[in-house]
């Protein structure tokens, strides 16, 4: 509440007679919350805003603006005044901030940061070299790497040099680095408080250091820091050299994204990057339209299946019944098997080589399951026939059981081919799974039906 | 693959004749590595191995074993052997260590812990008080808390003792308590090192705390620390006083679970608790036979609109070639809204009060995707027909542009209504809408053509 009250009405007097004021009053708060407030305002009372804060904090905002708005504020500021807060931001921010921008921007920024921090500015070239969704567009560069002969004591002073310097995203571990940066080991902070000061690094680190490729997925680092529990893991390059730091922070973004890329890629959606009101309609629109047309042709199948029975369904019509019936319940048992193994898939608990362990359980499991439901499909269909009761409820009942194990067989070993091959197996899985069993579906009842009541 | 050897053929023979070098040999490793092979030994060979292992280090590897694995574990041991072993794991995995045991075995290995370590015993009868998927159920009791009168220094030399004594999850804030323990305030371990040493806490300390009741459910816990990027996070209870502090690692664990949870229910499957293969094939059964039999009872209505159109579509067998191209379409529609809207309410991006919003976006979007398949529709029905090519052309495309509206609208306004009313709109949404547009679809479909063909 009493932040909102610091952007009421009395907003602009207050920062124009007492800029001071201002921002002490703002600094009690955390910079999230304030971000969340300055991106609804103009453009105008923002760039005023960034230059009253001391850029340290202004950085912290800055950072947690969302990509345009932040964009938009370097944009106006003056040369000297971004490249400034540029240089407070986290190292991972920076690149990114700067990425955001047009070229020509970008150059002189860069060349501006140049003058007041070259190393910044020499670290956000390094980083834009890597592609989007890697792991080292998401690092950060700023961590302690020691030689093996640096004592303990020593090692620790510069834990403290960087951390007051305020460089530090991670202060939990010292990286030991030999000849060409190599990483070679690690020790915790912990173990060099524990240890004889006067000792070498290379005597108390562990050698065994879990490390990251940098042109590796990020998905790949989100999954082995949360199987660790690590706060941070090493990022090293090709040659070995280590290029940065990934901190379990980022994770947790990269976890959240991608969870909800994979439910709406499992939806018939294309992944959307804003919320739900945040993207504009047009591109709301475009993520759904593709899928939607792709799935109705691949629909006109049923109609053709359809149309070839059609002498059937004319003679019994009570057929033609129980065909959405029918359908829908092969492809619910789809969607669970889809569901099932699609998660169990990204969580690396099922690999394609499983296929056949995941044929038998899914087998076995449509079999009775399709045994329940069709036993309930025998009675429906017994006391909604006019004549030939028992033949049309048989039918019936065979044809559920028969959808449920296909559709279970298709929803599962489906995803696995997929991957198999290289491909998303959460692409647009549960409709395609979906309406694939309702070509299979229509093809099993109406062939039973013509096959048995022919 | 040297960590595999250890535990080749030899194991047995080096385990008995040489222990020491055994667990040297262990000890270069990640726990975490260690308990994914261990799991698989036989029962007593991990318990020889853990009466090896020194307690911090059996500790840590006891943490990671599955549940069933580390309850047979904590079983086979003396209670001896037991209790010292809990005493080293951290709070947090030691209360549910102790909760997933027999109550018999509970009291002993309590009333043990009582005598080694009468702290931790009283800590897992605090933690085992909370509900599970609370904050307190995953939170850890161990933070450095001071008195705000405390000086920096002695502040400082606390977090260096219970670093040393191994007591810490988390060092990088200390927390300042106020008489009854109330939280007051928190400096972070950088601001600490930046401080004159001979300041008192109260003067360096930011008392704008954001912090979490530890009834509230974990999810809230994993969305604020994801939100402002923290570390750790303070938990109080009703009356104020700091009970413990969740960590990001426990969040990262949440986050998968959670997603993994509303993925399975988006999916009409009950949320299985371990992976694929883990589960044993009636709990992977019973998890999906509700839904399908709820489900399919529910498709019933189909069958119903179907028998009361069924004058129609004998007539006409035309129209039933398009049924199931049309109620599918619907379906898909639905998904997607529905996909995109539970996910932004799991996210937070939007809430049921936005509904207004919500129905005028969807019903856009509804009309604009409607046409554009309905125009394919109209195409393929003209094509399809024998006679009356037309008005069967027009009853389909209309219909089609209906449906995709309706789907749209149902898909998204319905989880929106079951989270307003306090349930949960994650489950079964997907199959459910789709079977509700089923219903709705035909009524349009066969409406529409009875009313045009008539």
């Amino acid at each position: 509440m009493r932040l909102a009250m610091l952007f009421g009405p009395d907003f602009h007097a207050t920062l124009a007679e007492d800029p001071q004021a201002f921002r002490e009053a703002l600094e009690e708060f955390h910079e999230e919350d304030i971000a969340e407030i300055v991106e609804e305002l103009p453009i105008e009372d923002i760039v005023a805003l960034f230059r009253v804060l001391p850029d340290e904090f202004g950085a912290g905002v800055l950072e947690r603006l969302p990509d345009e708005r932040r964009s938009e504020v370097l944009e106006k500021l003056k040369v000297e005044e971004a490249a400034s807060l540029l240089a407070e931001m986290e190292p991972d921010d920076r690149a990114d901030a700067v990425q955001e921008l047009d070229e020509g921007l970008q150059d002189k920024l860069l060349a501006q940061l140049d003058q007041v921090e070259p190393e910044a500015a020499q670290e956000v070239r390094e980083l834009a070299r890597y592609a989007e969704g890697s792991v080292g567009s998401i690092m950060t560069t700023s961590f302690v790497g020691c030689a093996p002969d640096t004592k303990v004591w020593k090692a620790l002073d510069e834990v403290r040099r960087m951390t007051r310097a305020g460089e530090l995203e991670s202060i939990y571990y010292v990286f030991v680095q030999a000849f060409g940066d190599k990483l070679v080991g690690v020790a915790s902070l912990r173990e060099l408080i524990l240890a004889d000061p006067s000792q070498e690094l290379a005597d108390v680190m562990t050698e065994n250091v879990v490390r990251i490729l940098d042109t590796e997925d990020r998905e790949v680092a989100a999954r082995v820091i949360a199987k660790y529990d690590f706060h941070a893991m090493p990022v090293v390059d090709a040659q070995g050299k280590m290029v940065g730091v990934i901190t379990i922070d980022d994770v947790v973004d990269v976890v959240i994204d991608e969870a909800t890329e994979d439910a709406q890629k499992m939806g018939a959606v294309s992944p959307i990057e804003g919320g739900y009101f945040q993207t504009a309609f047009f591109d709301y629109w475009k993520s759904r339209v593709t899928w939607l047309v792709v799935l109705f042709l691949g629909g006109f199948l049923t109609a053709n299946v359809m149309q070839s029975f059609s002498g059937e369904i004319q003679r019994v019509v009570t057929l033609a019944v129980f065909i959405p019936l029918i359908i829908s319940t092969g492809g619910n048992a789809g969607s669970q098997s889809a569901t099932l193994i699609i998660r169990a898939l990204s969580l690396h608990e099922v690999e394609p080589r499983d296929w056949l362990r995941v044929l038998g359980r899914e087998l076995l499991t449509g079999l009775t399951l399709g045994l329940v439901v069709g036993a309930l499909g025998f009675l429906r269909a017994y006391f909604a026939a006019d004549a030939q009761a028992i033949p049309l409820a048989m039918v019936v009942s065979v044809s559920i059981v028969a959808v449920v194990t296909v559709g279970s067989l298709v929803g599962s070993l489906l995803p696995l081919l997929i991957q198999r091959v290289g491909l998303d197996p959460a692409v647009s899985s549960t409709p395609f799974i979906a309406s694939l069993s309702d070509v299979v579906g229509l093809l099993v009842y109406l062939g039973i039906a013509s096959t048995l009541l022919g």
